[in-house]
């Protein structure tokens, strides 16, 4: 008899804990894959985009997910007009996509001193590039990096819903909604 | 002296084909990080929304991308509203982060009859779960598979953009646009 690698994904509540349990490894784990979670928008003008990011905070209790950035990236742009985003996760070793749907509040300045406070010297380097980020240069390299806590942003996403995955032997699929407790609901998959 | 890993990323010519040569190989070879682009599209309701998905075609003389699903996903009702998607593919072998923006055409029925002819069997088993994908359902695994080509549906991308970023030394950024000939602009990271 074949012993299940992922017992977790055959009920609600242990598929939710397990989501979480990837979330969390992605903030502590440099190797997690749910360190670089691709996170969507829509662009002011209607497009989707998808980009890489950092996941840098994971609170289970809240329900509530961290991601730092420039201000001035095209990211932020779309999030003032419309701040939802979708974070996507495809962990491997677990078999598992996880499909966040988040509500964005984008903060700077003095209520974002402590945590700029905490960021290390080289990941500051992502904050404060002249020209900003998406602008055209002449050559590949005609740019600084100049850390500035007046470009750095922390968006913070309360999680509405997350759509899961497990692919299985045969797959298994849920969604949790935080109107409902995210108490969760299989799906077809 | 280091010889660099990646001198593609120093020319915006080397670099577009670079990008193609990447997104090629995830047609051919399984394990290639291009086998499984982040795919997001705008839902009706103006979430952004995000999932993995298997990348059947890249042409890169007509700037084409092919994507295989289920007619009745939630990917494709976001399409009939906006057909647009954006793909995302994190190489980190080469350091190479690919944004694709894309005009969909969805095809099904006569169209993709070829198409179908040549899906093999296992991969047929995507097409036809009984519910439908994203439906309800009591127990995770009250679902059937029964393949069936009303279900089966072609998104054919055309590229319009390409935002590259290669994370060396010093990174680079380019994108490239259809309505210039993919000719290139180097943009800052």
């Amino acid at each position: 008899m074949t012993i299940d690698p992922h017992p977790w994904a055959t009920e609600l509540d242990s598929f939710w804990a397990e989501v979480w349990t990837r979330l969390s490894r992605g903030v502590r784990d440099r190797r997690a894959p749910a360190r670089h979670p691709t996170f969507a928008t829509v662009s002011p003008d209607g497009w989707p985009e998808a980009r890489t990011v950092v996941l840098r905070g994971a609170d289970p209790v809240n329900a509530m997910l961290e991601v730092h950035t420039d201000l001035r990236s095209a990211k932020v742009a779309a999030l003032r007009v419309n701040p939802r985003a979708a974070l996507h996760v495809w962990d491997a070793a677990a078999q598992l996509q996880t499909r966040v749907e988040a509500q964005v509040t984008l903060l700077t300045g003095a209520d974002v001193a402590e945590i700029w406070a905490r960021v290390p010297d080289p990941s500051r380097q992502s904050y404060g590039t002249t020209p900003a980020p998406g602008q055209p240069i002449a050559a590949s390299l005609d740019y600084d990096k100049t850390p500035d806590q007046a470009t750095f942003a922390v968006l913070r996403c309360q999680v509405e819903a997350v759509d899961a995955v497990h692919l299985g032997p045969r797959h298994r699929r849920a969604r949790f909604e935080r109107q409902n407790g995210f108490s969760g609901q299989w799906l077809s998959p």
